[in-house]
């Protein structure tokens, strides 16, 4: 989000009338893996009085990280914050959760007071019936599990998972950079885990950027994918994004994936790839 | 619901200029586990253009009894259908399905489309791509619970788990009506696995119905609820219903509760309430 772009734009729809209050930063885009500006995003909302909320569903996690949580500078202004630690902390699906920073709002919006439920002459202290704060009633206890590992593996064990799973994506990220049969979708260093990459067999290699090429790189992407399920080596995700063709995102969120894991990956696709 | 007053609310809506399109009809209300009639109902949505959705989260489960399965004779009529499989079938929380006659109307509704998971250049059937069917994305296979418990009980079993929480209903129904410190909320059968009543403390027996009564046995129950954790015996819903002052509700659910489980409660609650 181009933070000059989101307040022209809110601008804009103010002088025809609109009335624009709400304003989604994502920490962590699900393609890219990239990070919006919050502190600037955060200012621009303050002034026009708009809701900031972040999606923090796959970058919350940085914030366990000394070295990382600089990416997420400003997120502390937000009014409201999505974060899953399903995603980069390991808990196993689902974990979510939604933070709002106003006391008593998600009560506010959610409660229905349903008697059978929340009894209000309880003799325990009702404070800890926090059912009306949902939308979902009977549900599964979800944030256990998140408890359970953090008490296991303490934030610092998070933060040692959390840098590793970035180191490997900066080691692909290195290794993509100086072989010649694959091209990285950017040619900046990840903010994230997600590394964005084409394969590029010796046929097209020789190939003008232009069209031509990327309609056989769109096909060759989806056929590396299912050459690598039939061969039963590795299963790794691929999309177009806006003009781009197809191209692999790898995601690092395991952290029990190594170097050579990821050497294993290019070698695998180069080997498949090599004859489309 | 009363069917009678049902299509004359909609009549009268309609005369107002109101459109009507959905009824709610329940299998298994929470407090009372009642079964509204669905046939009479389906004939007259049927009759008016309305959609009829059955609420059989608590309910539904009946259908694996052949015993009791009559009790949902219209259900099949029905436009949509919601039931819990982690309420009488004893799955873990939260297992819970919405079946929708027409085809295709969840993925029409809920489809987003999204490249980067649903791409349409996949190797194998994409019929197996769900996702867009539903309003979440990243979650939990809930169903695989439910699938491993019916491949290892069999449809006969679960039929048998459920006739025998309906028989202990019963048992306590017959217990309760023949004790006189203890009152039926409903002189009936329960038709599911609910069973409403009134604990009476002797000072209480001898008072005559009216406010004063009632609201003895409003605080009475609470106070029952209290002592019953506290000793750490038993614990048992309540809830007041409209007029009706708190009133405890047992609820059968568990296959391992036996008769002398029955027999245990009422004695304790008995025990505890004597001196109310």
């Amino acid at each position: 989000m181009i933070p000059a772009e989101l307040e022209s734009s809110i601008m804009a729809a103010k002088a025809k009338g609109l009335v624009p209050f709400y304003v989604n930063a994502t920490a962590g885009t699900t393609v890219y893996g990239a990070f919006d500006p919050f502190t600037d995003i955060a200012n621009i909302c303050e002034k026009c009085g708009l809701w900031m909320h972040v999606d923090a569903a796959w970058g919350g996690g940085l914030l366990l990280s000394k070295k990382h949580k600089l990416k997420l500078q400003g997120i502390e202004k937000a009014s409201s914050v999505t974060w899953n630690p399903h995603k980069m902390m390991g808990a196993p699906l689902q974990c979510s959760a939604i933070l709002v920073r106003q006391k008593g709002l998600l009560e506010a919006c959610n409660k229905q007071c349903a008697e059978y439920l929340f009894q209000t002459d309880k003799h325990y202290d009702m404070s800890y019936d926090t059912g009306d704060k949902t939308i979902q009633c009977g549900r599964h206890v979800d944030v256990f599990k998140l408890w359970l590992m953090w008490k296991a593996k303490g934030s610092e064990g998070f933060e040692s998972q959390i840098n590793h799973c970035l180191e490997n994506a900066e080691y692909l990220y290195y290794k993509l950079k100086s072989r010649k049969d694959f091209q990285l979708v950017f040619q900046s260093k990840p903010e994230h885990s997600n590394v964005c990459f084409w394969y590029l067999p010796s046929r097209v290699r020789n190939m003008s950027p232009g069209p031509d090429r990327d309609r056989e790189l769109h096909t060759i992407t989806s056929k590396i994918k299912a050459k690598l399920m039939e061969k039963g080596v590795a299963m790794i995700g691929y999309q177009p994004l806006g003009e781009k063709p197809n191209f692999f995102r790898c995601v690092f969120s395991n952290p029990a994936t190594q170097k050579q894991d990821v050497d294993f990956l290019l070698d695998e696709i180069a080997c498949l790839g090599a004859e489309l």
